[in-house]
């Protein structure tokens, strides 16, 4: 059975087989164990976890759901009396923006059923105003650099080759958090939940790179906090580039040392 | 805005920027829609999936939550009237053998919060004995042949690189099923649902054969199905480790061409 050794990394043994040779090694990898997120002593979500950033996964989860709006909506934040319960309570200033119980699946609308169409109006409805970035003021050798960047202090992945990863870089490049978790939006909100609790919330201007694929729900979570762009290494999904379109975000995948693809927004990277 | 030209792939267009190149291209991405899941008219889940088997998402995804036990559960299933909508609908025989509506989430109970072992007893209650495969029955070849084979009939993520894919093999180690969405957990239900649509439900003595990475859920489903084993590409988390252990399940990782990990059931791996 795999030895938890710290928050991120379990201890197990495998066989390595190569060829014929089977030898027993011993292996880390990503711990996983979910986590139940509450509101105000109520339970609103359980996700499947890497532990050990559970309150900025919980604060970033509550963001990138626009069921809070920034640390203005956070009173504290912290594990229930009960340590080892894997629970973390989120206490509001003025409770949740809606009631998720009350409401029925966002992606349903009466009029036409469930489609990408009333996905991207959730986005619309819930998500702020955003400052929009201006033409021209992204670096095209930011995109390119940010996954090495990340890369350099993806510690658990290089350990473990297990997890999933999101850095934020401010307008100035300058790398503002990293988190890595087994789940890729996870991973998103760690990064997000990390810079709300630290007061910095939205983030105009900044960029979110992603070490996996895009969905709609990255975009919808980088929308919601208000990022200038999306770079990821995989490709993105037809409905991540539908809103990354929408609402006037740079997306670029694959990519890789010398180039990359541009989905939405190219009119955002400097030219020349 | 993406142009969806099958059901799977979207046609959009993207700026490539190689060095200071940059040129207009026309690029096939994988195309993402949430889909509503209902049974006997009542909305079960929504998911967002690549479209085009939903019928076989929406069984799968049933035996994957250890809602239906096999194909004697199923009296009909197919679109609502509105083709439009996105939405599927499962006729049972005889309901559901829980109501997920009324059910707290199985990461709970009163004893310990939420944790780990809430999440393996949850397995434990409602996954079916399984017929134990044998010691020394799985050829190391098919482990290490299964990813290539699959990737040979993977035509959405050749064309789009974002896709997820689960291939079965059977116990003579033929391709029974392989199917492809930008949800991983998609891919895995879509595959055990069209078996299972086929009448071929649980699968002693199969293989999963995923192209990512293995979390917890991915081996659950593939305890409920009753399948031998589960090899991927990627890395295993450690509850995904813990479940296989505990179902006797061989759970393979970081497949390479000559090479892999064994975390889970050596033991039915044919040695020599």
């Amino acid at each position: 059975m795999p030895v938890t050794i710290d928050p991120h990394v379990a201890l197990t043994w495998i066989e390595r087989v190569a060829g014929r040779a089977r030898t027993r090694e011993r292996d880390e990898i990503a711990v996983e164990e979910p986590l139940e997120i509450r509101v105000d002593g109520k339970p609103v979500a359980v996700t499947m976890r890497t532990p050990g950033e559970d309150e900025e996964l919980a604060v970033g989860f509550l963001a990138g759901e626009a069921l809070i709006e920034g640390p203005g909506n956070i009173a504290s934040v912290g594990p229930t009396e009960d340590l080892a319960a894997n629970v973390v309570d989120v206490r509001t200033t003025r409770g949740l923006r809606r009631d998720p119980a009350k409401e029925r699946s966002f992606h349903l609308t009466s009029s036409c059923g469930v489609c990408g169409k009333a996905a991207l109006e959730h986005v619309h409805l819930h998500a702020p105003e955003a400052e929009a970035p201006a033409a021209g003021s992204i670096e095209p050798q930011l995109v390119i650099e940010a996954p090495g960047r990340a890369r350099e202090d993806q510690a658990v992945f290089d350990r473990t080759g297990g997890l999933h990863a999101t850095a934020l870089f401010g307008r100035d490049g300058e790398l503002l958090a990293l988190r890595e978790d087994v789940g890729r939006h996870n991973a998103m909100d760690k990064a997000i939940g990390a810079m709300l609790i630290a007061g910095r919330h939205p983030l105009p201007g900044a960029l979110a790179c992603l070490s996996g694929r895009v969905s709609f729900e990255l975009v919808q979570k980088a929308a919601l906090a208000q990022l200038a762009g999306v770079v990821a290494v995989g490709a993105p999904t037809s409905l991540a580039v539908q809103l990354a379109e929408e609402r006037g975000l740079l997306l670029c995948g694959f990519v890789r040392e010398r180039a990359f693809n541009v989905y939405a927004g190219a009119d955002l990277l400097r030219s020349g």
